[in-house]
């Protein structure tokens, strides 16, 4: 759990619960994702205090950025082909899907309609050439909440501190750097989001 | 000039002699350049020789290849419309589109209609998920020719001589990590071709 008193949702966004939701993500994951779920929050919450966004909003994303993470691959590729998704999205897998899978299980289960928290939802994971604030305090939230621990995260935290668009630069350029140092395949929409953010 | 002697072209793939190709080169491209043009005809050949493949195919995709670079940019960015050609590519310039664009002026100026020595051309800069050996060697002698120094190319002279296929997984790999460590644009089809050839 989070060391910041639980927040009580307005039912602006959805009409469930956040003790609700969390019974619902906690339900859909292991218990480590879980952790890391609720690192994220408490990471994203912070986010939105220092740089005066809605908190709501962040928690939300940040409490379903996953939740199709862990779900039956079978029914994540009936759901990009009905919904018709990107089929691109079917060559990379789970690791890449999940956001946008995630943000169409948001609006159906839990009725969430809002266009920001529903975009931080789908490109937490390879960013977009252009994002909201809330997109920007998910997509890094996720990169150094309190959980993560790798080469490089002190300097993203650091950022993050000073300036959010920062950190989103920072986050993408490192994330393509490790993808090709390992010959790992890279999602040609994470190229789009560096070539707008990072390249000169 | 190269220190072979000079090839006589069949007819096969232009009416143009191997003289008058190398006299409309010349006339388009500044001295540098097209000492570059025939160090990579001169490379290409030997990789031909060395992998048994046509060396008179490989010498016109290299006499050929940088055709379009010093073009006049206007006449450039009509051509890719007037041609249907993949809109993206103006926003790359023409380190990008000199490719494909050059493969049309190949086609149209001196009526090559081979498929492999215009995917060459066409290919040269970024590659392509599927490249026929043609290609491969295109792509490999424009980045190893003896004109060539930067870190890294005695690397890649090395794996030509092993491998063409590694060598063309070699300088996928360089030519991306070199465009991110200097923060510069990454052409999304370059990543389709790093995806299919580098990644695991």
């Amino acid at each position: 759990m989070t060391s910041q008193k639980p927040m009580e949702y307005t039912n602006k966004y959805t009409t469930f619960s956040r003790e609700e939701i969390l019974e619902e993500v906690s339900a859909s994951m292991s218990k480590k994702r879980f952790k890391h779920v609720l690192g994220v929050e408490k990471k994203a919450i912070e986010l939105a205090e220092l740089y005066g966004e809605d908190t709501e909003k962040v928690s939300l994303a940040a409490l379903l950025h996953d939740y199709a993470k862990e779900q039956a691959e079978a029914e994540m590729l009936d759901l990009i082909i009905s919904e018709n998704m990107d089929l691109d999205l079917t060559q990379y897998g789970s690791a890449i899907w999940h956001g946008p899978v995630g943000a169409i299980l948001a609006r159906r289960e839990f009725g969430i309609e809002d266009e920001e928290i529903l975009n931080a939802i789908t490109n937490h994971t390879i960013g977009a050439p252009t994002m909201s604030l809330v997109e920007q305090i998910l997509f890094v939230a996720d990169y150094i909440e309190p959980g993560r621990d790798f080469e490089g995260v002190s300097k993203a935290r650091e950022l993050a501190e000073e300036s959010i668009r920062e950190a989103v630069r920072y986050e993408m350029e490192q994330t393509i750097q490790h993808l090709l140092s390992n010959k790992m395949k890279i999602y040609p929409k994470a190229i789009d989001s560096y070539n707008a953010w990072v390249a000169n």
